[in-house]
């Protein structure tokens, strides 16, 4: 998917966040990082809590292959050699988690740390225990809310904690046949009727500008992108709502003049049939639910997130913390997977791109 | 489809509306009107251009099959006793209709025309020139609101001429491999963020129970229906919205109070997934592209509308008026095909279903 230019000069380390801990992140994780194909493209520091891990590694019958470190130990502060490297967090406790799963304060006060020292990870040098890419598993938004802070998601925490202008949500999956289907959101985790006062012609030229960019960076060459409109029928020339005529087609008439190739706005229900697919690279959705409705149809299980226009690499499986499955060993891992390939891929592109000294240097 | 419990007692006539004269309408009517397996079922009148069926026949190479009459001539007043009978409408003229199909008053007043006309049809008995059944090919929403009339679609319409208290879309369609896909939604053509004004538990909960009724109708045993959520993963426990709470959630309890299997509110986006479309044999969804674009993607060229909850029997296929295409042969009939077996099926059950006497008269 990331196009090949040169050989990396060394593996890439991959951050791997465990999300909420009364969800399936920890088995997916120790399932995903089992795989041999994964673990030759990286090496992975896991930020979470050990007892889950070796919990869920129990179920799958699978031998623990990590090297577990405390996360304040002197030594989690210098270059981690092992393939697999546990920082743990065990002062938050696991006991209990998978009695009852659910939204609860404690878990989201845990997701939360694991992110920020994740985060802080990327802008340290390899060598001082830093990253080069994050893979975030399953928050539940309600743990955070719980927790207090003010950000709906991972993308809104991300984009304030890089200080980042712009960021947009792209999903990427495989259909059956091989063919990929690639989706950016305009809006993204907000009550619907509240994008009412989101949606904006800024929101919706950055999301086809970002989904462009990744595009090109993704190798696809002159990409094509359709957009959709927010109403039924794209409004039927505003029989029903304006913001096609207000919002969409300004943002895509916007793009058109800096040279980027996007059509619309077209009717949602007729842009996700086959035909109708073949003819652009990627769709911008307006809101949650059209992108992710067709996104989950095609691509249930290898479909990953990753957000644009951050200065960091971070990937995510698309599932979410799926609680009512939680601790039953019945998770696929498949889509935590996907998105550790594309963390280790775009990373190891980043790495290529790095001019020699600075390679020399990290 | 439609449970079998005795032979019809005579064929069924079924009324069919051109829609708008510039769109698909007459196209995909001569196309599925001449298919044997149509015609077998069922004595048909349309309502339209006689010049546009001409025309459409023409670049199809069909040969006219149909017997013409002037809709305002007396003997359009009598039992039409031919296969397919076209009553037209030609001081509605039709020339120039192709050049540059688009929507305009003059065509909004002639699809609003041919459907008060079959809709008045519906209220007589067929020695009278009466219908069983409506199938309405699509008009273009901004044609009628040119000719200045309240209703947005037909949907609404025929609630109001009916006099039906309730009324809900409800589409059917096969996937390729056979299985029925059926969804009903809550709210219909209308702009995406005046969902917020439309959304009851009264909405929600009669397209649960009108969705139940139509089951049952149709022969499914013990039906169980899924219901969407409105927003981004159901709300996850009120995170972003709090329409599932609200709204959802008391329109589910009542159906299931009235003895019906109604379950959810569940994310849109993993309830059209393979595996969970395997768990209901109907979906209700919130508002349009919600229910249509897995509809769409499913069942593409063979979905149908009928609206539950009316006195009468309408069908329509569930493609627009295509005006990019019309005039070109190039509308595929497989909708309207369904739309009309559909319509002829419902009669047909409706005619086995009335005593005899009322038989015996009509």
């Amino acid at each position: 998917m990331v196009r090949e230019t040169s050989p990396s000069p060394r593996k890439p380390v991959v951050g791997v966040t465990m999300g909420d801990p009364a969800g399936v992140g920890a088995e997916v994780i120790v399932k995903a990082l089992a795989d041999p194909a994964v673990r030759k493209r990286a090496r992975y520091v896991v930020y979470g809590l050990n007892e889950l891990l070796t919990y869920a590694a129990d179920l799958a019958e699978i031998e623990p292959y990590w090297h577990r470190l405390q996360h304040d130990s002197p030594r989690a502060e210098h270059a981690l050699v092992h393939d697999v490297v546990v920082l743990d967090y065990d002062e938050f406790g696991s006991l209990g988690f998978f009695d009852d799963p659910r939204p609860s304060r404690p878990n989201g006060v845990a997701s939360l740390r694991f992110l920020d020292d994740a985060v802080a990870a990327t802008r340290r040098d390899t060598h001082d225990a830093g990253i080069d890419a994050l893979c975030t598993a399953p928050i539940a938004k309600a743990s955070w809310h719980l927790a207090g802070t003010k950000f709906p998601g991972h993308t809104e925490l991300l984009q304030h904690r890089t200080k980042a202008k712009r960021a947009a949500m792209m999903f990427v999956g495989t259909e059956p046949d091989g063919t990929p289907i690639r989706t950016v959101l305009a809006t993204i985790h907000v009550a619907l009727m509240d994008v009412r006062n989101l949606l904006t012609i800024g929101c919706v030229y950055d999301a086809i500008d970002l989904a462009h960019a990744a595009l090109v960076g993704m190798g696809v060459k002159d990409p094509r992108i359709g957009v959709c409109g927010l109403n039924p029928h794209a409004s039927e020339n505003g029989a029903f709502g304006d913001e096609e005529r207000r919002i969409i087609t300004p943002a895509i008439e916007l793009a058109v003049k800096h040279g980027i190739d996007a059509r619309g706005p077209f009717p949602a229900d007729t842009l996700y049939t086959q035909k109708q697919r073949q003819r652009s690279d990627l769709t911008v959705a307006m809101y949650h639910d059209q992108g992710l409705i067709p996104l989950k149809m095609l691509a249930f299980d290898n479909a990953v997130n990753t957000t644009l226009g951050l200065p960091i690499i971070r990937t995510s499986p698309d599932h979410g913390t799926a609680f009512d499955i939680a601790g039953k060993n019945q998770a696929d891992p498949g889509s935590m997977k996907a998105a550790l390939h594309l963390a280790a891929d775009l990373a190891a592109a980043k790495l290529r791109e790095q001019p020699a000294s600075a390679r020399e240097a990290s």
